[in-house]
């Protein structure tokens, strides 16, 4: 290796990482864009045929052996540079981080966090924001015309021209989550004409949880495909395990900051100010939080329309919101406040994700009045929001039976002027706790096909716990296995390659690839060796299903072989055997039908 | 309990088996029909407000406290007064078994069952068949216009009338599959106007498996709600392992006979004849199974149509059928003899599932020319097996990307005049083995919803292994989950009150009655007590996912504590407040939009 110096940094990387990886069966590569601080990572898999399969990837400096990461430092900040050379952002001293933004005022009274060593440990910085309360958004410089290295960035990763992203993003159909204090991510775009998305849900609560597992959560989640992550932390330490994931996360991170700003009225809902929650706003935007969930379409109006559903208000920011307007018996301050909101967000670059805190929480409660009051009123601060160039997603259920999820989705699209849809499943179903995934994962399929671009994922766990380790691992797998299967559907360019590849694979018996090309790789290796452990058995004609004998594939192979050596071949020796058949006039069963 | 003799034994039955249930939350109750032998078993689930919830139950007698069942004597024989009372069977010596019935002749030259304790000890039974050959079938009963104990049987456990059921099965749009050599089962029916069911699939294969685990999976794919069963023993011991099934199985069973016929000629599918697949037919009908699949659709002209496939042909039966056409260079035997078969499945009213041998093994090949060939001679056949009063379902596919779903169900409606559709998933996408019950599951839901009548389950081994015990409880939960999805998006009468009494006990935190009421309560309760294993928990307001501070539900709960009694009342004086507070002129923002 002693002319590696001559080469280019990018495919010296290759090549070391592809050593490293080999055991894995992939590697970490990357595509090049026009400028060297522009590479997006892919997830190269090398197959035993010598070809290789390349695959979207979400994990991050992570799985790149070159890269050494540690997360008391932070991922580096591969942004910044793009950020600053806009010369429309300044530095400023930012707003004082008090104790109560990390819950102590009401959880102990002697205060402090358990464990001093929790406060993020990583390089000092300097919150960023629009000098002059400017808006820097993906939004303002695509109406503009300027495709930014973030929109190059997410064309390379989508294989889009970067016209098409700039067009998408101009229009409002599209949105690039990027607060300019995150200069950490990986940018990427959620909207109909790119793939799906999945975002995954983290989040300590008051009962469990704690700072490490949150930021291992977030690593575990985008290493099998979380495109954007929500921190929903409720309990203790707020603000620095916000922090502490935001500095370790090549993804965009999602917030609710209702639920931090309640913490600080100490869980009461009518204590809320619109003041509490602004500050609130201000403080994660500074810390560098992607997009915002604001239950703004909750007004007081709506709140008695829900008084005669099966399950009231399921959502906790609307639940909160409900609370507030009644108890005060005024019209929501989010919504009143709503164009003060969007100044604030537009400086920082935050994503609006308009809430649907009137989402039906059963089946009975799917496409109701109140749901579909809330979506008009969404609709109406979609607007807004444009007006202020503030990125706007809009969110949606939740509990829905199949034949009223179509209903959802043209309706949102109608309504909010194609800005894309998130929704958190929705749920088929109400009667397989321990099961949501599943029940959900069916309608998060068929809502993304028919156009909605961000799944929320939902865990085995929804409904019942908090979700561990292997229920985020369950909950990103069956949203990928939903996201893909709607680009499939909609038929994505390039999405079936994925597909074809593995089913190539599979009908060749090369068991490794199936293996490596497998949403999870590991669970497949591990299912398969269940039965059939040895070595030998990973290259056998055949599984234990149905044994040496029966495998259709293997006999489907035979046939091929023994009647033709190339497919063209046995297709043109078959189709002349057909010929002389039917001209032999051998029918030998006379058809009623056809 | 003294005047216990003086009630109804059903009644008795009942409060015994109340007794006994009360740990689990429901116990079994009978429905009782027009004559004292026609119970139709149901699972009652008790809630802690005093009500109860009937639902659909497939477990059989083995969940019933009151009956002493075991698996060497097997399940009391339900239907055998109906079937004798009926005077059109006679019983007959019937074919001797052979050791080559179980594959002896060529697994190990010395024969034998490895235990000789496997040959079923039950009690000793000759089969049973039409009087010279007549037709016994239901569908046979069904266009006579007269109503069978089965009609009833089913109609009472579907809620529907039996006039319903009649008319169904006699225009062909349903089936009751129901061998009368198989007295033992509780009888169901499968059609689109009844609730969508869901078949479950054991079998040995030459790998591994013994005949204690196949009875074992059967029962408890059962337990879990599987209607039927298909026992696809490829392996040693097919004759007797099915012995066992059948007799201790209170749902239809069905088999592939082509498996066991190939297993008699050594494996060689050159080697079969019309002669051992007939014998092999009769020896199954003889045993008691009530459906069976048939490839014979798989033409000699349709084989080079798969040349050009990305996976062949990947059906087992498909498979060995077009490799038998091709090495003789002739039509199908079973294509040839059909007439026949009808001939010998009429006389014990053995179902056909006619087999989609060419069904898609890949998103790629779906929907292909091969496919819908064999589509098509499936209608053809299905309109010969009518003539023979043959009931008949027809099976479909395979991998089908979403966009092409409905495709499929429509075309077979039309070609196959409203047979029952059987599909495997189908799959929605090929990228994920090991999770392939949840790309199959979203295909399955809405291939159901649209229309597919039974839906075989495929299970997380799929592609890389035989199921094991939670294998088979996953498959079948999580196609429970999609027929019921199914049922609900179809408005089946009835369907719903399932979803809305667990919504009601999850609004109201009736935990305990939520995990009675789920699909799978132990998970549900297990799920829970992770995070909150406490007792009080279980009535507590809030679960560990959100804490006591957030939880929405609560909050919502409280919502119309403090405005109101009942939900009307909270209704109306909410709905005062917000036309005095509209009336005021409040209209705080400035709508866009609407």
């Amino acid at each position: 290796m002693a002319n590696k110096d001559a080469r280019t940094p990018a495919s010296i990387q290759d090549e070391k990482s592809q050593e490293a990886g080999k055991s894995i069966g992939w590697h970490k590569a990357y595509v090049e864009g026009s400028r060297p601080d522009l590479r997006v990572p892919v997830r190269q898999v090398h197959l035993t045929n010598g070809q290789s399969v390349t695959l979207y990837d979400t994990s991050g400096p992570y799985t790149d052996p070159l890269v050494d990461t540690d997360v008391r430092r932070g991922l580096p900040p591969l942004r910044e540079n793009w950020i600053i050379a806009r010369g429309d952002t300044e530095e400023y001293a930012g707003r004082p981080v008090r104790p109560e933004d990390d819950g102590i005022k009401h959880t102990s009274p002697r205060g402090g966090l358990r464990n001093l060593d929790a406060v993020f440990p990583g390089r000092p910085r300097q919150p960023r924001r629009g000098r002059n309360g400017e808006a820097v958004t993906q939004l303002a410089y695509a109406r503009r015309g300027e495709i930014t290295p973030e929109m190059e960035f997410v064309a390379l990763r989508e294989n889009v021209s970067p016209e098409v992203v700039r067009e998408e993003i101009a229009a409002g159909r599209a949105v690039l989550p990027a607060n300019v204090n995150h200069p950490e991510i990986e940018p990427m775009i959620i909207g109909k004409r790119f793939l799906v998305k999945v975002n995954a849900n983290i989040g300590n609560s008051a009962v469990t949880s704690s700072i490490e597992e949150e930021v291992e959560k977030m690593t575990w989640a985008t290493r099998w495909g979380a495109d954007t992550v929500m921190d929903l932390s409720t309990g203790r330490n707020i603000h620095t395990t916000r922090e502490w994931v935001l500095r370790n996360s090549p993804v965009p991170i999602g917030t609710v900051p209702l639920y931090q700003a309640l913490e600080k009225v100490d869980g009461k809902a009518e204590e809320l100010t619109w003041e509490i929650y602004k500050d609130t706003v201000i403080e994660q935007a500074e810390q560098g939080v992607d997009y915002m969930t604001v239950h703004a379409g909750v007004r007081l109006p709506y709140v008695p329309l829900t008084a005669n559903r099966k399950t009231g208000i399921v959502s906790r920011g609307g639940s909160i919101m409900a609370a507030w307007c009644l108890a005060h018996h005024k019209e929501s301050f989010l919504y009143e406040n709503f164009e003060e909101l969007c100044e604030i967000l537009a400086a920082y670059d935050v994503t609006y994700s308009l809430g649907d805190g009137l989402r039906p929480g059963s089946i009975a409660d799917a496409n109701d009045e109140a749901q579909f009051a809330e979506l008009r009123t969404l609709g109406e601060l979609n607007r807004i929001a444009k007006r202020f160039h503030v990125q706007t997603m809009i969110e949606g259920p939740g509990h829905v039976p199949m034949h009223k999820i179509k209903e959802n989705i043209d309706l949102q699209q109608e309504i909010c002027d194609e800005a894309p849809f998130y929704t958190l499943g929705p749920l088929t179903t109400d009667v397989a706790p321990a099961y949501d995934h599943i029940t959900s994962g069916i309608g998060a399929a068929m809502i993304a096909w028919w156009g909605t671009a961000m799944l929320c994922y939902v865990t085995p766990k929804e409904h019942l716990g908090l979700p561990n380790r292997d229920d985020v691992k369950t909950g990103v797998i069956t949203y990928k296995i939903a996201a893909h299967a709607a680009d499939l559907a909609k038929g994505h360019p390039g999405a079936q390659e994925w597909d074809d590849a593995l089913s190539d694979a599979r009908f060749e018996f090369r068991w490794e690839d199936q293996f490596n090309l497998a949403l999870d790789p590991d669970t497949a290796r591990e299912f398969h060796d269940e039965t059939l452990p040895a070595e030998p058995a990973k290259t056998a004609h055949f599984c234990s299903m149905c044994g040496p004998k029966f495998c259709s594939m293997k006999i489907s192979q035979d046939i091929r072989r023994e009647h033709g050596g190339s497919r063209a071949e046995i297709e043109e020796g078959m189709a002349q055997k057909s010929k002389e058949f039917a001209a032999a006039g051998n029918r030998v069963y006379l058809p009623i039908a056809d």
